[in-house]
């Protein structure tokens, strides 16, 4: 049996990504989607009437694939190795979207299905890291005040959500090295672990710093 | 004897910064800079020849007060009070500039003079975050190893740049109450200091959380 052909509006979707990825999103029009397919405007915009709509549908990809996720069930990580599996996950979603990331700003501007979806992605981050954090206390390996874990949760949406555009800032010509990212979280969480946890996370980061 | 009038040059860059913060830099057109201040396009084409020439002068200005504040000299923070001041200078520099920090990533594919400098300017806050801990660490207030140091002045630099983008991405229709990004990075060393600068902190915080 022959393997099914991926539908155009796949195809289109995928194109998007990896070209806003590689150009910036503001960078790349319709027509060069279109061109780099080897399909003409028309058929584009059969499937996608402007940029807009496919911003949009990458970002439902996006939010899809990020709640699943930030959504804890009974697996979720309770020890700090875990947590650094987790924490890969998380980075490989935002790298494989790293557009939004990077613009981020310019998109919330732009794009109201961005801007009220965003806030609530962030508040979801946050809300999970909270949930983490207590998941790790009841296991004995994080000792926090709720108020501790409050902010804690805080800067663990904010690092999670910015390190991309800091390396950018900083070596705005380098790909970055998504390990020393998770190696940033974990360390804003270390100072609170208590026992073999700490251990453990000075013996992960040595491959990374 | 008259108050000196201000000259033309200094009133464009005034303008442009007000409008930059409130509109978005890639909103705001010499048109509507030279509208607002009642002069002419060809007034203002006479002190700046194009809008990338006042983002520069804007720069420039930004970065002789950041380094300002960045370079320390004797009168360097060495306790916890001192550290919560500093930042709240620093979190003014942020704040007036703040169309910068929204629009970076913009602006560094945009400007190369942008790009050089602003990091430049994070390796310079990174190495101040280090000296500023080893500082309370002399006068026994923090208690860290050189990795720990390491990694937190990375972060204390990520929250600093990033936390304005963060609340705007939050509440992107609200003004961002400053003392709380400070809380913020004060809750990143929280966990480091001893004694009485760990109790201080928590009464200080309690203003803005």
């Amino acid at each position: 049996m022959k393997k099914a052909k991926r539908r155009t509006p796949e195809r289109i979707v995928e194109t998007a990504l990896r070209l806003f990825n590689e150009f910036g999103e503001p960078n790349v029009t319709t027509t060069v989607i279109a061109d780099e397919m080897n399909i003409s405007p028309g058929n584009l915009y059969y499937h996608y009437r402007n940029k807009d709509e496919i911003v949009n549908a990458l970002f439902a990809d996006y939010e899809r694939e990020i709640d699943a996720l930030l959504t804890l069930r009974d697996t979720a990580p309770r020890e700090a190795e875990d947590i650094w599996f987790y924490l890969h996950l998380l980075f490989e979603i935002i790298w494989k979207y790293r557009f939004l990331y990077r613009d981020i700003n310019d998109l919330l501007t732009r794009n109201r299905r961005v801007e009220t979806h965003f806030s609530r992605i962030l508040a979801h981050k946050q809300q999970t890291a909270v949930a983490l954090c207590n998941g790790l206390a009841a296991s004995g390996v994080l000792e926090a005040t709720p108020d501790e874990v409050a902010a804690l949760a805080v800067n663990i949406t904010l690092v999670t959500t910015f390190w991309l555009s800091f390396e950018h800032a900083r070596q705005p010509r380098k790909p970055p090295d998504i390990g020393r990212g998770i190696y940033q979280v974990m360390s804003l969480a270390a100072p609170w672990l208590r026992g073999p946890a700490r251990q453990l996370l000075q013996q992960l980061s040595q491959a990374y710093i």
